[in-house]
């Protein structure tokens, strides 16, 4: 049985997340302010909880699991499942075991919810009110409002308003879960006015979400607590919970990974299935693989300039130093919305840079295609995110089939798809790309 | 940590179903051809896979379930978690524990897979193509669709029209899983055409679609095995993995139920987890209660007579006895499409009609409330079907408030609602009844 899935007793639940920080190949480059001298990086530190600022720069390599979020942990699916892909292996005839961990089957429909319950646990601790942050279509702010919710505190989420409009699935979620949602840009702050001057049909974009929620926080100090879906110290550290589980899971079944994969938009999945496995990937780099798959149309890891860069729209956040397409790059609609950021984690970026990652860039016309042979296959509808990962998986099973090579490849599996099946319908049937 | 979830281990995973036939206090009636003397009995065994035939009959208690099925439960997440609604008792102010089984988390959203995977086994056992069936909504069309994938059989649904129409997402999902899905009325058959014929604007219902099901059915016999979705023996006894698995869990917890609670429509889900604690209902039924919540739109249990009726809209199935509303009941249009059967379980109506089934009539504005009360709580976003097991579980522990009694309350949480919020927001948010 063990042959088909992997489940992690209950007491096995990890009680302390991982921080790579210490452990790195090299520093971390620090966020900086811009050159017009706004305190961004003060501003940013006055409206997150105390205990985030901290996780961001810390040298403790294990930070305890607070008990409330352990518990929320096991309420919301922790610890979920490492499931063996055996209908895909058979159907690509490969010697290669792919192994993906369910994140899909958190009750938001994704991994975001991993952080926003340790963000919204610690904004709770420091007094704040409510949580504040942006979304693109919508995964982030729905974990956002549920843990909001959870520890009776209030959710206001900025929503691009290309999504808030074509996807009211997800807009109707967060309301019904108690939080209020408001399209951006928005006329409730000045840099969502001057959005909407300079284009009274601005779609917006997680960019002007971040500026709006941003500038909101500042003017009620020590109300809302701004949170972050990805790309932070924290949130990685946070999602090692993928990873710590993930690696109790393979050492139960007497298996050790030859290659882990994870889509790559801001980078918290990736961090958090890969960071743990960092003293194996030190101890011998060649035995273990750690690779991101990104889209195409955004392909910062591939194509992209290690610089700093600004993540907001209007230069509220601090820049930070990682793989970037220029400040002028504007990504092009595609039905992927959680790897759609021009800017991603610096803790990805420096594992890049120091040859630590490989990274591919995928189309999503491949990507839909992989999730859907999935499906088929599995029986499991993943999100488009994580479709990329798919893709990556099944291209390196492949390679092990050419090769004649029994690779453990594990992917994660990071969201599930009920919200994204008209964009499957629009690549894989209305557009020519039937399968 | 079990005081919230209580996880079964893989190797614990019930191998056999229970069938309940042999214990039931009377004979349970069988079913009839109607008085016009169309072969319906002999029509519906020739289209469905003999072991079924043979289970809707069987007098042994315990039937061994295939190994290739097991393998499928493991790789859909059974055994499913058993939660505790910690935060709904604390909101309650109950002394009641009250128990949820997640049956939300299989990959199609729903409980219908776990049948679904059972009479596709069998299909193909018997050498058929395809899998052909109805649905409503779509949840048990999904199951369908994804179970016929997984052991290489297409997949014909007629889908009601008015479904087809509003809701496109579950269509693109059973299209995206390889199945072929219509209209129904449709034109492919002569009783979709006679009801075309009728009314140009025919909505279609799960009615129609049995019809064109079974006579598309008869007209290519050993090709399409017809299976159903609720209502028959053999789809009860593969439903009983929902409670033996709640009574291992139940037992590992060192607890004793007092109260189990479903949702009812055709009786599944009701009957899956019920079924296997008839010993303990036996042997002192005023300590052990089951409850089954049934819609007041369609309140058969409730206010229904126990006589013979078709289940179909033209007569192509036979009579089976159960509580009816009587053929000319024509059920409200309500967004809670799973509960809208005229016609319901013989084997639930038996338990009713011999005392052991208590009944509660929900409307839907309560339904959704307390779904949305849940969802606030526990984080997780019921069907709305499974809000009328959610408000009747609520109710229990009320009373158990009133009488300041220490219940033990387990409901089915049958589905979950990724699918259905524009039902919450119309029932919640447009008419009037905000919460
Ligand atoms: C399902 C899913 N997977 C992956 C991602 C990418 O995020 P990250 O790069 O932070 O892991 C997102 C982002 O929204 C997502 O929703
Ligand atoms: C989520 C869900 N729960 C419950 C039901 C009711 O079915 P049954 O009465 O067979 O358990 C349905 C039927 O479609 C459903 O989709």
């Amino acid at each position: 049985m063990q042959e088909i899935r992997i489940d992690l007793p209950i007491e096995e639940l990890p009680t302390k997340w991982y921080n790579a920080l210490p452990d790195l190949p090299a520093i971390l480059p620090e966020p900086k302010d811009p050159a017009d001298g706004t305190p961004t990086i003060e501003n940013n530190r006055r409206i997150r909880p105390v205990a985030l600022n901290e996780q961001d720069n810390s040298a403790k390599r294990w930070e305890t699991i607070p008990g409330e979020v352990l518990e929320a942990y096991l309420r919301i699916g922790r610890p979920t499942p490492l499931q063996r892909a055996v209908s895909l292996e058979r159907h690509l005839g490969t010697p290669a075991k792919i192994f993906f961990k369910r994140e899909d089957v958190l009750p938001t429909g994704s991994f975001k919810l991993n952080s926003a319950i340790a963000q919204a646990y610690y904004a709770k601790q420091d007094g704040f009110e409510a949580l504040i942050s942006e979304t693109g279509a919508g995964q982030w702010g729905t974990a956002v409002c549920i843990a909001a919710q959870s520890y009776g505190l209030g959710a206001k989420i900025f929503m691009a308003r290309v999504s808030y409009e074509q996807k009211p699935y997800r807009r109707y979620f967060m309301k019904l879960c108690g939080g209020e949602v408001h399209p951006s840009p928005s006329n409730l702050t000045q840099s969502g006015k001057s959005f909407l001057l300079s284009d009274p049909q601005h779609p917006g974009s997680i960019g002007t979400g971040i500026s709006e929620a941003i500038e909101t926080a500042l003017a009620h100090q020590g109300k809302y607590a701004y949170v972050s879906g990805s790309n932070l110290p924290h949130v990685l550290m946070h999602q090692t919970i993928i990873g710590l589980e993930t690696k109790k899971q393979l050492a139960m079944a007497g298996l050790k990974p030859d290659t882990l994969i994870s889509c790559v938009g801001g980078g918290s999945n990736c961090g958090g299935l890969m960071l743990p496995f960092l003293p194996e990937k030190f101890k011998d780099p060649d035995s273990l693989q750690f690779l991101a798959a990104e889209s195409d149309s955004v392909p910062r890891l591939t194509k992209g300039v290690y610089e700093y860069g600004a993540g907001d729209a209007s230069g509220l956040t601090p820049l930070t130093k990682s793989y970037t397409l220029g400040q002028g790059f504007v990504p092009p609609r595609i039905h992927v919305g959680g790897l759609r950021q021009h800017n991603g984690s610096p803790l990805v970026g420096l594992l890049r840079k120091e040859g630590l990652l490989d990274a591919t860039a995928l189309s999503q016309e491949e990507a839909f295609q992989a999730g859907r042979l999935f499906s088929l296959c599995e029986g499991i509808l993943p999100a488009p995110e994580s479709c990329h990962a798919i893709k990556a998986a099944i291209d390196s099973a492949l390679e092990a089939k050419e090769e004649g090579e029994d690779r453990v490849i594990v992917f994660c599996l990071s969201g599930n798809g009920f919200f994204d099946l008209a964009g499957y319908e629009a690549i894989l049937f209305k557009e020519g790309h039937q399968c």
